[in-house]
C-alpha cells in the first residue's frame, strides 16, 4: 500500500500506445484524471496530430501522436504505457520488448495477454523474464477478458463452500455500439460470409480460453481441455441499428461459446451473444455449488466504457505489484480511481 | 503466488477459536477441506467435548474444546487461527496478543477488525504492530462486513469511469435464518422492548462504519462523518416462522442505516434490513456514476454459509501476504479453495 500511495499521490506519467477506437476511450478517460498525465502516444495512423483531437477530448493536449516507439519512450521515460495496439500475444510481443527495455510498466488491453500461461505457456514466460528483467510489471486487462467472464465469477466465489460449476453469459445489444463492433461480429451478412469470416479469424471475439485457464487457476481446477464454439445468430424478423438493417435469414450477430472440461464433464461455459435486435444486453454469473448463485449486471456492461475504466484503474495495482506478468488473479481489487 | 501454492498443497494447521454457531460453521467447513487439517478448539463451553461432535461433524475429529488458549496454541504452533469470538475489537484485542505470541496468523469474524482504521485508528495500529512483530497477519472478514456491502461495491467500481455514490441494500428474510439470529433483530418483540434491546446495544448488526470506511479508502475518498440509525421494521399482517409469530402491531426485525457523508451529501449508503416476512431476500449494489450499475444477487446470500466460506477462503491469502494487519481491500481476490 505504501508505493500504491505514494504513486498515486504524484502524477502518473503515462503513454498511450495505439490510439484506435479503445486506445483513444482509454486516453480520453485519462485526460479526466488528475493524478494521470499523457506525455506520449504513439500509432501508424494520424501521426503528427495531437492525441486531444483524434481522442475527441475537446482540447490540445501537446501531444502529438508519433510512429517511433523507441523515441517516444527513450524522451518521455513514462511510469506506464497503456497498450492497445492487438488482441494477439504474438504481435505485442516486440512491442513489450521495447515498452519494458525502456523501463515503464504495462497495462495492454491485448485479450491474449489477460491469462496466456495456459494456451502460450513459452510465450507467457517470456514475458515474465522480460517484466522482471527490466525490474516492471506487465498487466493484460479489459472487460473481457479481465473482468466479466474471469475475476467477476472468481470473486462471487469467495462467499461459496465449493464450487461445482461456473457459467457466465454475456449478452449485448450490438445495435448501441459503434459500426466497426457491429461489422465485427458480422452484423448484416449472409450465412456465408459469415463462415468465411470466421475461418478467415477476423470475426472471432478473442479470450474465452484465456478466461476459462483463469478461472480454473484460480479454483485449484486441472482441466483437460478447452473447447470453443463460434456461430451466427440469425435474425427470424428484420432488426435494424442507426447504421445495419438486418433482413430476415441473415447475420444479426454472433455467439460463441467456450468450455472448460475434466473427464468430458463442463466445469466452466462461457457464453458470449452479441447482435442486433438482442432483447436486453446482460451480464450474469451462475456459480453451481453451495451455495447455488446468480449474479447479474442489470442492463449489462458497456463494453468500450468498462475496459477503458478498468485499464485506467489498474494502473495503482499494477504500479504496487512485484516486477513480472501479473494478472487480475494476482492483484488486490481494483477501485475506480478519483477524478480530482 | 510461490508462498501461497506451497502452502496450498501442504496441509495447512488450523485451530478454530471460539465455537458458536458461527465458529462451528467454519470448523464444520473446514472439515471438509483436504488441504486444511483442524488441529485445535478453544472455547469456555462444551470443554473436553469433541469438536466433532458439537459442530456436528458426524465423525469424531480427535479434537477436544479447551479452555485454555495458551495450552492449545503452544501445543499446536497452527499455521492459522480462525477467531469467531465477539464483534468487538476490544475484546478481542487480548486474544490477537495471545495468538499472534504463538506465531500464528489469524483470520477472524470480529465485525469491527473487518476495516478498524477510521473508527479506532489507536487500536488499529495496535493489532498492526503486533502482527508485525510477531511476523504474522491478520484479517478481518465475513459476510458482511467483508464482503457484500464493501469489498463486493469496491469490486464493482473497477469497470467505471467515475463513481459519485455507493449503494449498497441487503434484506434478509428472517424466517430461514437460526432461532439466535431471529432473537437478535428483535422478532416477535413490542416497539418498547425493541427500543430497550437498541439501547443495552445487544440487538445491532456490528459493521456498517466500517464497511463505509473500507469503501471510502478504496475509492479515496475523505468522509466528513458516517451516521448510523437503526429502527424496528413493524409487521402489518401477522408474520412468522417455524420459530416465533409476530403479530400486527410488534416487530418484525430491523432496519439498520449507515450513511457516509461528505459536505452533507451522501456518498456512500449501506442498508440491511432482516425481519420475518420479508418478500424475497435480495442482495444489491448500485453505484451512480459512469456508467450506472445495478448488480445483484438473486435469493441474496446465507449470511452464515456465506461467512464459513470466506474465512475458509480467504486463509491462502492470508498466509501469503505480507506481515500486518490486512484487509479484504488489500488482497488479491479471495476464490473458492477446492473441496479435495
Amino acid at each position: 500500500m505504501g508505493v500504491k500511495k505514494r504513486l498515486i499521490k504524484q502524477r502518473i506519467r503515462i503513454v498511450q500506445f495505439g490510439c484506435g477506437p479503445v486506445g483513444c476511450a482509454i486516453a480520453r478517460l485519462a485526460s479526466t484524471k488528475a493524478n494521470i498525465e499523457i506525455v506520449g502516444a504513439i500509432d501508424l495512423v494520424n501521426v503528427g496530430e495531437d492525441l486531444g483531437e483524434i481522442a475527441n477530448i475537446n482540447r490540445k493536449l501537446g501531444v502529438l501522436i508519433s510512429s517511433d516507439p523507441d523515441a517516444v519512450l527513450s524522451q518521455t521515460k513514462p511510469d506506464v504505457v497503456l497498450l492497445a495496439t492487438s488482441s494477439s500475444l504474438q504481435k505485442i510481443y516486440p512491442q513489450l520488448e521495447r515498452i519494458t527495455r525502456a523501463g515503464s510498466n504495462v497495462v495492454s488491453t491485448c485479450e491474449e495477454l489477460a491469462y496466456p500461461y495456459k494456451k502460450q505457456p513459452e510465450l507467457a514466460a517470456a514475458v515474465d523474464r522480460l517484466a522482471r528483467g527490466y525490474q516492471v510489471t506487465i498487466l493484460g486487462t479489459g472487460v473481457n477478458p479481465g473482468f466479466l467472464m474471469d475475476i467477476w465469477p472468481l470473486f462471487m466465489t469467495g462467499v461459496c463452500q465449493e464450487v461445482k460449476q461456473i457459467r457466465a453469459v454475456r449478452i449485448q445489444d450490438a445495435s448501441h455500439r459503434r459500426l466497426p463492433f457491429q461489422k465485427k461480429i458480422g452484423a448484416g451478412k449472409t450465412v456465408q460470409d459469415f463462415d468465411e469470416l470466421v475461418k478467415a479469424g477476423t470475426l472471432k471475439h478473442v479470450g474465452l480460453p484465456e478466461s476459462i485457464a483463469m478461472i480454473a487457476a484460480g479454483l485449484d481446477w486441472e482441466l483437460d481441455d478447452i473447447v470453443e464454439i463460434i456461430e451466427p445468430i440469425i435474425a427470424e424478423s428484420e432488426v435494424k441499428s442507426s447504421y445495419i438493417t438486418v433482413k430476415p435469414g441473415q447475420v444479426a450477430g454472433v455467439k460463441q461459446v467456450g468450455r472448460g472440461l475434466k473427464h468430458d464433464r463442463e466445469l466452466i461455459t462461457l457464453e458470449f451473444q452479441a447482435y442486433i435486435g438482442a432483447e436486453e444486453s446482460c451480464d450474469v454469473v451462475y456459480v453451481t455449488g453451495t451455495p447455488n448463485m446468480e449474479v447479474g449486471i442489470k442492463g449489462g456492461t458497456h463494453g468500450d466504457i468498462a475496459t477503458a475504466a478498468i485499464v485506467i484503474n489498474s494502473i495503482p495495482r499494477v504500479l504496487a505489484a512485484p516486477p513480472g506478468l501479473t494478472t487480475m488473479k494476482d492483484l488486490p481489487v481494483v477501485c475506480a480511481l478519483p477524478k480530482a
